[in-house]
């Protein structure tokens, strides 16, 4: 299969990395490109011990499956989102994790079977390993984050945290949530209604106003911050 | 400052690392042990840009800072948790994380000022690199365990959910917590006096013993599982 070099070369993995650093690793790691529709299997646990994926475009969800019947979603990965890695060289098994589409295009790399993680970073660039690196720790941070949002029992103070963190991160007073009001609810652990009325009562307030689906603009800043204040155990 | 060479060997940074390769890391990378009582600041934001840490010996609590007065913990590090890469090289800045001992030994490697990740990466071995991977993403799995556990409102099926988790991860039935009741509360985002409620509810029916301070037995394991099949939303 064929694929763009150019959008290849534009991903997070190659950022800083030379033209013959990439080849070498595309020569040891050959690429293909996938396009998947809402709602596809991107990637079962299975299937991640043999490649490398990084999202070029559109979303995916992060769902941990319990070994009792749980599917919870945990994240949401966009452009540069990158996975498998974990899963194929280090055994972590008690948790499951699967990717689904909510319509995105993926390129994925092969790792011969059997090469090992020092294999593995002794064939490859520094700046690629550097790359990796990155994408992990800015994963660990959105979990920290993540964490802190839904670490109340109020959809409120929930709504407030992702709100003023992503305004922060995003540097704007026009918050793009990246996800319909679902996956949002979905992400901060309340239910669909719940979130609804929020908004609903802080649209009321003049706190915010939703731009479209998937943007709220922030209005009354003192506001969010005097709900995230009052809100520690 | 002298320190404990077998000490620093067994730590996690070095495991299936060669002798040669561990000296020259520490002769790159200056070693010192420090010990903290509980409460004391292991690490704040501004001194992360200095050095690595690890924990030889207890624990540490993470806690996120939020900008507007928040300090919620998000998470525990015990035996071989690595600290400072992350905000060393990368540019995570909107949120903030420090660590507070519980009591515990850590043994810090300087970096050089000014040293880029590429730098790093090309002047240590592939075996060290791999551990640090392997640290990296034992802490995503671990974030997305507890964004399961506290993705609910339910104290019971949190504390469910960590106590089925635990016992898999641990394999037995007998759950070392690692944590006080305190600090159990704080990890599931609930009142402490919630979590005591709930506990003793658990233990009157049977279903859980608790072994000291922290330790619990489960002594009706599909009570659990019940509790767990029927919390999703």
């Amino acid at each position: 299969m064929t694929f763009d070099r150019d959008e290849i070369r534009s991903c997070m993995l190659f950022n800083g990395v030379t033209d013959s650093e990439t080849e070498d690793f595309l020569k040891r790691h050959p690429c293909k490109i996938r396009r998947f529709d809402k709602g596809d299997c991107v990637i079962t646990r299975e299937e991640l011990s043999e490649n490398i994926g990084v999202v070029l475009e559109g979303t995916l969800g992060i769902y941990s499956d319990s070994y009792y019947g749980g599917h919870a979603m945990v994240g949401i990965g966009g452009r540069d989102y990158l996975f498998g890695f974990i899963a194929m060289f280090y055994n972590h098994a008690h948790s499951i994790t699967s990717l689904y589409s909510r319509g995105c295009r993926v390129a994925y790399f092969s790792v011969p079977s059997g090469q090992t993680p020092v294999d593995f970073i002794s064939t490859t660039s520094p700046g690629i390993i550097s790359n990796i690196f990155d994408a992990l720790t800015t994963h660990i941070r959105h979990d920290f984050d993540h964490i802190y949002y839904i670490g109340t029992d109020s959809v409120s103070v929930k709504l407030t945290r992702y709100l003023l963190y992503q305004r922060e991160e995003q540097n704007q007073n026009f918050v793009e949530l990246g996800m319909n009001r679902t996956e949002l609810s979905n992400f901060l652990s309340v239910y669909r209604t719940s979130l609804s009325r929020e908004i609903g009562r802080m649209v009321k307030e003049n706190i915010i106003e939703p731009v479209g689906k998937d943007k709220i603009r922030i209005l009354d800043l003192q506001a969010l911050i005097d709900i995230e204040q009052t809100s520690y155990k």
